[in-house]
């Protein structure tokens, strides 16, 4: 049975009819919701914030969105509307990586955004339109149609997972930070493969990680295809 | 400056002498508070349940447990002690897909554990014996040192994010769940390869898909470590 399109027109009309204040919409609560997330105070959103800053109550946002649950996607998609997918000329490998790293640098502005990305099924227009590019793009790299299908919703869990490990703030892999210290606490005698590899295994910036990760998520799709 | 372990013995004993209460320990602190979050009850731990069921008060906790982060990166590391890194005989390749798989199931087994994987920094002695049987494994198929090391962090996030995207409980996958909505509602005009893909993309079971995506994580660091 087909459900309502959350992402479909709210079709509610405003009643406000006073000129000092903007109608409220659905549009104007995402707006506000997303401005709330990624703002520099707490990054947190909230109904009674958001009625506060369109100077109504939060009850007269339910004729515009259906629950928390509802607004979440909305804003999720909102935000998803400034990841890139045809920002690069060159070959489908370097658009995929451009892709990948438009789409995880908007996720990183905000680590609301990033949980939120997280915890939340896209399926608002902006994901079908990134969903639609990757497998374009994984198309022209002769990838088939069952892959391609599987492999995208590999690229974005790898997307959004990194995004939302950094969601937090800390940087368990600094050289003083929890990762290092297990590590150079491990005993050669009992870890012998740790000890060996514990330059390694701290080593890399975040970007050379990422690099390096699209690469063997790339290289395993075509080998996994062409099989 | 090496910092205090907090994996290692508390060093605090208990002054309680009636012989009719087990004597409190962190190790008695921690089983208490895995059972909680295993739990079919609500799934949480908490310092006052923990208190309540070991006859003491909250306050008597912290002699042994810092805080409450410190006490859930001692309960993931008590809670990944059940993951298996040497069950199956066979190859490298069997024995690696088997070492994942147990830990999926382990991190799956509940909810807040496979949050807590996915929030915490897992550096205890369990976490380090993971890594030390993918280490070994990764060295046997012939993997480099440092490539080996950056594919644990791959593969240890592509586990414990795939549980935390199941941890919950919804199946945004399901045949009538929102992305199968999603699919069904995207005009084949606006996205001609996603209405093309729309069978693939909902195709497979979970069991499929974690099959499918380790064979294109190894695929892919095997080209990677022999490029």
């Amino acid at each position: 049975m087909p459900q309502r399109d959350p992402f479909g027109a709210s079709g509610v009309q405003s009643r406000r009819t006073r000129p000092a204040k903007p109608p409220l919409s659905r549009d104007a609560i995402v707006e506000e919701a997303l401005r709330q997330i990624t703002s520099e105070d707490d990054g947190t959103m909230s109904l009674r914030k958001i009625a506060k800053a369109l100077d109504t109550g939060p009850a007269s946002l339910y004729a515009y969105v259906k629950d928390m649950s509802e607004l979440q996607a909305l804003v999720l998609d909102r935000a998803l509307e400034a990841v890139k997918v045809d920002e690069t000329a060159g070959s489908w490998r370097d658009r995929l990586e451009a892709l990948l790293r438009s789409y995880i640098e908007v996720l990183m502005r905000s680590p609301a955004v990033a949980m939120m990305a997280f915890q939340t099924t896209a399926v608002g227009p902006n994901a079908l339109r990134i969903a639609e590019a990757l497998l374009e793009l994984l198309a022209q790299a002769g990838v088939d149609q069952l892959n391609a299908a599987w492999a995208i919703d590999m690229l974005t869990m790898f997307v959004t997972a990194t995004a939302a490990e950094h969601a937090d703030g800390t940087a368990p892999g600094a050289p003083d930070g929890p990762v290092a210290q297990a590590i150079n606490r491990a005993p050669a005698n009992d870890y012998p493969r740790i000890h060996a590899a514990r330059t390694e295994i701290m080593s890399g910036t975040g970007d050379e990680r990422f690099t390096w990760s699209v690469d063997v998520l790339v290289r395993g799709i075509l080998s996994r295809a062409q099989s």
